[in-house]
């Protein structure tokens, strides 16, 4: 029997400098291959990670001509930026969001970044992690409102919500102090270990 | 007695190209300026209406290495850009804000204006236009939460959200069939008319 790997991107929702998204992110993924490598690891549903950094892609500010959903292919996209964008979203099959929330929303380069696209994300299977003062919790909503209803995204039920422990902490995150840390060697977001992994369960099953 | 002019800002939340929201925005302006002179005529209330358009802003991704929040001078920004962007919404005492909904939500370019600042905004009125499919009123209430409840600006309750008429309409609007109307000599959205003057009769009390 042939085995066909299935792609997750974790996309990252910001691109400032400095920034704690990687150390989220890096945090997520390390809960998924220690806790749960059945999932990785299982010949017959293979699955891998691969981390997307929106950095890499410096896309301006959506200026292609035809709205999205109009577009059927992506050589149909006025520019290279798009048709890049496009074929590396297209080749993964589910992803995991990482965000921190600004301002009770998302950040405008995660947006940004899911409005160039419309048919390569419809249906797939997407779980949302935010961070923040109350775990990002209203960016989580918004974002769930924008891949569900308006991309017709297959979000997972079960959600992450990495609640900062104190405005102290939210204001060093992003130092040197943190900067190198693991917060899962560390012990920091702890208890959020078995949302991590059942969101990440139903996100399998979804694939 | 001397009079004080205040001045609101009409910001244009999207800059892609073809793009309608300057149809709106003056359909919108058109309707306060035709129906209710008292309050910009009016000496001892005297207010004044200037259109921001992002586009001559060019603002990149949010690249600010100091949270916004902290930041209570506009010369403590790290770009020239932010600088710019700062001194132009210093000038105004309350917004309007006219945006198309893109997928369920806000436009990114529109998201990121916001975020770049925090106490230029804070405790000034603003009144929000969405327009869209269903009156883009899913991108009203998210924008609402992000103004009101991220930025405690003093968003008016009384709210305008322009309903397309159809889905043809939707994806003519951009054309040149549409772009050189006047929605409000053309009779388009005129049942909306009471909305924008309630709405902005609410804006200037807050001011």
């Amino acid at each position: 029997m042939s085995v066909v790997a299935k792609k997750i991107g974790v996309i990252m929702g910001s691109t400032r400098n400095p920034r704690a998204c990687p150390l989220f992110t890096n945090f997520i993924i390390d809960i998924i291959k220690t806790t749960n490598p059945s999932a990785i690891l299982d010949k017959k549903n293979k699955v891998s990670l691969e981390i997307v950094d929106l950095n890499d892609f410096a896309l301006p500010m959506l200026n292609e001509t035809i709205p999205p959903l109009l577009i059927k292919n992506s050589s149909n996209y006025d520019h290279s930026h798009t048709k890049k964008w496009s074929e590396k979203i297209s080749t993964f099959d589910g992803f995991i969001i990482v965000s921190p929330q600004y301002n009770w929303g998302y950040p405008a380069v995660l947006k940004n970044a899911i409005d160039y696209l419309c048919h390569e994300w419809f249906e797939k299977p997407v779980m949302i992690v935010t961070y923040g003062g109350y775990g990002g919790n209203k960016c989580n909503e918004q974002l769930t409102q924008v891949l569900r209803d308006g991309l017709r995204m297959k979000v997972t039920d079960k959600t992450v919500m990495l609640k900062f422990p104190s405005r102290e902490f939210a204001l060093e995150v992003v130092s040197d102090k943190y900067m190198s840390k693991s917060f899962l060697s560390e012990g920091l977001f702890s208890e959020y270990k078995d949302d991590v992994v059942s969101a990440f369960d139903e996100l399998v099953e979804k694939l």
